[in-house]
């Protein structure tokens, strides 16, 4: 049994939508299929998910939406129509969208979260619809009635343990099941929304919960790619990797999925698979929890700008017990995260997204590390960009960092930082953001010229 | 006017004496004359610190040491003998050795401290007496009477703030001032060892006090090299080198100054040179501020054993904000102190000297981190080396890491940790103790073969 998930671009016309019809029809096994939103049909035009943000704060500032409202249904209808639907389930949506605004307005966080998520959900009520119309056996499913239990928190939504008890009876069902992503309920029968990737996310609680042999992701790409294609040409397409690796490389800017998204399907080792829904078939990205290397010790190098560094210097400070703790404790009270602490003896380095970074809060540490420290020099500076070279093949094998190193020296990068030795299948190399680009082509020829088109 | 601090073997003997008198005779700039107690004669000999501690514990434990005192005074005695001083300085030295005995038996931190201070005082008396005999305007002094008000910790002194002052008299001595080395007194008279280093703490800060134009640190070696002479064959004499790369190869296992030693000299920016007492026409190694780079970025390469690695992995690590710092308040609370922390983006290691960990603390911690941190595996490994790589010009210069690693890929090293980006002049590598030797040879090939003997 498979659960098939569609991302938004999937499912963002009737002609999309007729594809995903052909995909389900092609295979008996995908039995659970998870819809998100419609998407963009086109780089101009807007989301769903954008319009209903728009119709809410709307409604919430001005107490009626009325012009928003219909935006949102003419999509709807758009797409019906071009599924041959007629009216009725567009009554139905429109009606849902109008009872969800005459929620309680006193709760403007949970009221937002209705409204936004019925993008996913009538999206699901409508391809049910087109599914029965052509002859399929097939229900939607709503999450409350599925017992997809999450914690009440508006936007961050954490499924609850017992979520997948629940979610197990899904398995063997007869008809094909039509699953809105992006929401659960919570215990008191509130709707609530996952953070970024929510509807990877449904999917992925579905796969693990009903134990699926495989969870396919439908987007609209052939497959993962061992570089960005907009930095390096035609770049390899990667047929299998590991949980890990796409851990790691999605860090770094590979957006296939947001990181949180996979942990249900990981930790119940359930493989997935990325796949194209405009071409589907084309054999994807399987991502396994192991896999053998052959080719090339490294899998995959990507590249995140936006990074700032935070130096002190201390004379003895290795010796000092306590002062990585207190600093760490300071960037801790200012709620900010960092990324990696290169240290020298007497100096350390800590790595953080500048994103978090306003004036403010970098003039409070900076005075609190020179008087609570009582450092020699204390600085930060911005725009880093880290580099990252990821593999299972790496750990064992000797001279991947003389590689990548050289590389960069042939590029004329200079390298500011170096983190290599906790992570068994990565190397992060930290450089000046203008020299990202130029950094990962040299990488990616490197590590990638001869290959063939398709490595794993 | 110049500092000039002589250590142990250079004070061993009268032949060793001699040498120092007509190194003192041959420059009148050097004035103020720092000598530590008689090291070894021989590779089987026992240092006079080491017999001193033998008298004192054995006096602490048993009332009484008559042997063990007979030990010390016979070595001076020796030595009186052989540069024809006769019978009252050893007479002073056994008088004065019991007097030190007749302390306050109940404090025994500072009856010990007393005793080991003997060996550079009495040595100081005695070189002192010598010079006056060949006819130098020489005095002994004592560092109460000099003003050296050190803070009050048996074994563990530092220098107060108000000794600088009291020094800066002694600038401008006629005479040539024998001052012994390792101690200094409190506020409240007691006599207090300096830490680990303690003679060449007692010349820096003479030389810091008296803002002398050198302080020159004789040993027995002609200067620093580029890298341990027992791993590469007749590695480089360093000519010239800035405190920051000697601090940096002293803590990987260069042995030529402990690295509190330099703190005084360093701040008050004294050059301080290091020389040969068996071969002062050798120019030694100069230890300065800064200083330009010509032929290598590298100017040394050192390796030290002894590490532990512990790795902790945690799935979505980064994401927790204070998880880094909870880690190291784990440390912290049994008293450990890290050298680096390589991270990857779920997981991290602490790297430490594993001579720190016992099994019980090991046990611990490990223990702790489960619990507390719920990670999802916590280990450690022993028997890391690091491999330091130093030079002022690696900032600027694209490639050091590139040579480095490649360097170590030609040797069939693994490169366990690399860490790269806080000092601005050094690169550490981390790899298995057992590589270490083949690890720095093949680095000074790399970065030395063709150099001359000497850089700078």
């Amino acid at each position: 049994m498979k659960v098939a998930k569609f991302g938004g671009s999937s499912v963002a016309s009737a002609e999309q939508i007729k594809k995903v019809a052909a995909i389900v029809t092609a295979d008996s096994e995908r039995k659970i299929i998870v819809v998100s939103a419609p998407g963009k049909r086109s780089s101009e035009d807007t989301k769903v998910t954008d319009l209903l943000i728009t119709l809410g704060e709307t409604y919430l500032q001005e107490g009626e939406a009325e012009a928003e409202l219909q935006a949102v249904v003419a999509r709807y209808e758009d797409i019906a129509k071009g599924l041959n639907l007629g009216q009725d389930i567009v009554a139905t949506i429109e009606a849902d969208l109008r009872e969800r605004l005459a929620f309680d307005r006193n709760r403007p966080e949970s009221l937002m979260d209705l409204i936004k998520a019925s993008g996913e959900d009538n999206n699901a009520k409508l391809i049910a619809a087109y599914f029965q119309s052509i002859g399929l056996k097939a229900t939607y499913l709503n999450p409350q009635d599925a017992g997809l239990l999450v914690s009440n928190e508006p936007g961050n939504a954490q499924v609850l343990p017992e979520a997948f008890e629940q979610l197990a009876k899904l398995r063997g069902s007869e008809e094909i099941i039509v699953f809105p992503g992006f929401f659960g309920y919570s215990e008191d029968g509130t709707l609530v929304t996952f953070p970024r990737g929510g509807s990877d996310i449904t999917g992925s609680i579905l796969a693990a919960g009903t134990k699926a042999d495989l969870y396919e992701n439908f987007t609209d790409v052939d497959s993962v790619f061992a570089a960005n294609p907009n930095v390096v040409d035609n770049p390899v397409k990667i047929k299998k990797m590991t949980y890990r690796e796409m851990r790691e490389l999605s860090y770094a800017g590979f957006s296939v999925f947001h990181d949180e998204a996979l942990i249900p399907a990981f930790r119940n080792r359930i493989p997935v698979c990325v796949k194209n829904t405009n071409n589907p078939s084309s054999s994807g990205t399987m991502i396994i929890s192991e896999r053998e290397y052959f080719l090339s010790p490294v899998i995959g190098i990507a590249a995140d700008k936006g990074f700032a560094t935070l130096y002190v210097r201390k004379y003895l400070m290795n010796r000092e017990i306590g002062f990585g703790r207190r600093l760490l404790q300071i960037l801790e009270d200012e709620g900010l995260s960092y990324e990696h602490i290169p240290s020298g003896i007497d100096d350390t380095s800590v790595i953080l997204r500048q994103g978090q970074l306003t004036s403010a809060i970098e003039e409070r540490i900076v005075d609190r590390i020179r008087k609570e420290l009582a450092v020699d020099d204390v600085n930060i500076e911005r725009d880093f960009a880290m580099v990252m070279i990821v593999g299972e093949g790496m750990h064992n094998t000797v001279g991947v960092s003389a590689r990548a190193t050289a590389a960069l020296a042939r590029a004329n990068v200079n390298i500011e930082m170096i983190n290599q030795g906790s992570s068994e299948v990565s190397l992060v190399l930290g450089i000046h953001s203008e020299d990202a680009d130029r950094a990962v082509r040299e990488l990616y020829h490197e590590f990638f010229s001869g290959a063939d088109e398709t490595i794993e």
